[in-house]
């Protein structure tokens, strides 16, 4: 064979992405969130493509690793998790991360969603390279079709007067007969057939009538709901033991391995988390403590596809159960996720999206969902492929933004719509 | 691509290899011990080679799998995991297994055993028809040689008279003086910088006393000691206190999670496993109560290399080392081995190969060991060959072979040698 899969070029491309204004107990979700787009062109002009989050502090170590990669093959994907990326610990504070959705912020989580891109990158390039799908260079798939939830959010009709925005056609969800209503619109256009609710805004007591409605108007359908983080250990009792019929897991209804333990020792309603275990590191202690019983993978955080099977691998071992966790993201991670959630075989929950709410992608075809799935693509890599206009006229949006919007901040936003917001003290309830 | 991956054909021959008479706690090795060759051809008639343990009842299992795996692709390995192998598990004891030393036998570890050697013969034909060697396909190497470490057994010099046999150069060991010489002879012929023993032969003094011998002659050299769990838990402790000082670790000085336990907590000597931990259901009760500090994975019944990996990851992330056990084996099993740990970043120990004792194999060209290390092979798949004369040579002795060997049974041929040797309940000492 005279394939060279020598990387000869990376290109990062930041983007802005039209977003909806969703709710969480952080705030909204800015009009448009940043992103980056990875491209990792082989010598025989092969690109393999991969996206992962596009703050300020992703951009930076992203430079440093493509500078690295270039010249080293595309098939040396372990070596690449040895690199320094200058990831600087000490700037990154202690906290929560700038969305304080998805657990503690750390130098490692920085540097491995980082390195999530570039591997699915080299992933793409490699079935590119060689005629194969990822799902076969991960093993090869064990379903033909993945399950996703229909991800609900309370949310404004629209983002505030007088902000640049894209307006959205599901108009407002802030009580039960909005969500009951977005659900239905969901499930009509996309046919999924389970339901997770983004709660955290309203007093537990609202949010609780809202999944009572959903249950009603949905008789058995798995239902989830995800505060992140929003109560007490007493209040997320009180929610799980009202629920407790209807919910197929309570997502990290209050912050902390700690909190989570008690809270799991006190209730029968499995509880599930994409904010208290997101990293290696976090699993001894909360798999121990039975703080968790369904850990919500991302590949994004937890460092690309073969780390999210190692990840299920863990799980299957301390009979934990796997769902996945998604963040605001385009269509390449969306195969990315379908893909490796094709080859992991205990995963039993259906996975997140937010990928229904993004209007805007840089692909040339938008992945579907039908009966609330998503075909596991055989074509070479990931089966997407770019759309060079659309990621121009994204990267321009983000080139010509003043900075206001390259970290995402829901608060910020928050405030645009209503003044004197405060991200909450946790918890808030 | 016209490339044709479907596997088309798979071949399946039991061995019987020449073993030397190696002794251990439940007897001596057998003359010569069962091995399976698999072999996988796809339709573009290119052929993927694994190998596993060749006992019976591996043989009818693996023919199921044969079976079910004709047609289909030699990329769907994840697949091949939800086949049914019809291992019969009330026909399993539920005791140890035949060879007494892989710690306890289930229907699951049979079937995981059979199915790594079609995954290392699927990989091996992915690599071949790619052009890429196994560890590309696993994500890349991250060293360029596998260190092993010297397998020290206490050992007669001869199999006993009457039994068919084939002979070896290395002479007797049983004493510190034979074991030194043993070692310095395994050191000079292929560079072996570390040294393990495997015990439970003689009475713990005796074995104290030729770890120190070892000790005294390879100054700094990391060194293991196993017993195979032949221990109490108030042995274990008292040679550990002995041997603080010079070993690396201490390898299954008793049986059983609980009593590892129980040792583990009482020294800061590390404790290793390939008896207590060889599955993934075995793991959460060890590594919750500190049981064990080193894993040996064996991608024989853990169930070949990706599930290696997965297994590297899970000591990752509850700080547990990782090491690698050996069986009997021949040069495939080897060429596996060294490709998978080439991938295993917290690989941080020399990894245990019986290969040296092995004087006969199928491939046409031996692995070899310099400076203590194999080297990580480029080449397309593992980079071995077969030599079909000498395959045919060995399969020849298990077609003619009575039944006698064609099940290992180390406390039968030990009778050979000493007439009314009895497996011994352990613990002996
Ligand atoms: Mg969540
Ligand atoms: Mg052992």
């Amino acid at each position: 064979m005279t394939r060279d899969l020598t990387i000869a070029e990376i290109r990062l491309t930041p983007v802005l992405v039209a977003d909806a204004p969703l709710l969480n107990v952080q705030g909204v979700h800015q009009p448009y969130t940043p992103r980056l787009i990875v491209e990792i062109v082989t010598a025989d002009g092969i690109t393999g493509l991969g996206e992962t989050y596009g703050d300020t502090q992703y951009l930076e170590p992203a430079r440093r690793l493509a500078e690295q990669l270039t010249g080293r093959s595309v098939m040396d994907v372990n070596g690449m998790f040895a690199l320094d990326l200058g990831v600087d610990a000490a700037r990154l504070e202690a906290g929560v991360d700038a969305g304080g959705l998805r657990g503690r912020q750390s130098a490692d989580k920085v540097r491995l969603s980082v390195l999530s891109a570039f591997e699915v990158a080299c992933l793409d390039a490699q079935g590119k390279a060689l005629g194969l799908p990822v799902h076969a260079l991960l093993g090869g798939k064990v379903r033909d079709a993945v399950e996703y939830s229909a991800y609900l959010f309370y949310k404004w009709a629209a983002h505030p007067a007088g902000v640049a925005a894209e307006p959205d056609d599901w108009g407002a969800a802030l009580d039960p007969a909005g969500v009951v209503a977005q659900a239905r619109q969901l499930k009509e256009r996309y046919g999924f057939t389970s339901f997770k609710l983004k709660g955290g805004v309203f007093p537990p007591d609202e949010e609780i009538a809202a999944v009572r409605a959903l249950a009603e108007a949905f008789p058995g359908h798995p239902l989830r709901l995800d505060p992140n983080g929003a109560w007490s250990v007493a209040t997320s009792l009180k929610v799980a033991e009202e629920l407790a019929d209807v919910l197929e897991y309570l997502e990290d209804p209050t912050l902390g391995t700690p909190a989570m333990a008690e809270v799991s020792a006190g209730t029968r309603v499995p509880l599930a988390t994409n904010m208290c275990v997101t990293t290696f590191g976090e699993i001894q202690e909360a798999f121990t403590r039975d703080a968790v019983q369904v850990v919500l993978s991302d590949h994004h955080y937890w460092g690309g596809l073969r780390n999210t099977q190692h990840l299920a691998a863990i799980c299957a071992a301390f009979g934990v159960g796997v769902s996945m966790h998604s963040n605001t993201h385009l269509g390449i991670s969306l195969a990315a996720m379908t893909q490796v959630a094709a080859t992991v075989p205990n995963l039993h929950h259906a996975c997140d999206s937010h990928y229904p709410w993004q209007s805007e992608d840089v692909l040339s075809e938008r992945p579907v969902f039908t009966g609330g799935r998503v075909a596991v693509s055989d074509a070479p890599g990931l089966g997407v492929a770019l759309d060079r206009d659309a990621l121009a006229r994204l990267h321009r949006r983000w080139a010509e933004d003043d900075g206001a919007l390259r970290e995402r901040d829901d608060a910020a936003a928050m405030r645009a719509g209503e003044p004197g917001w405060r991200t909450p003290v946790l918890p808030r309830w």
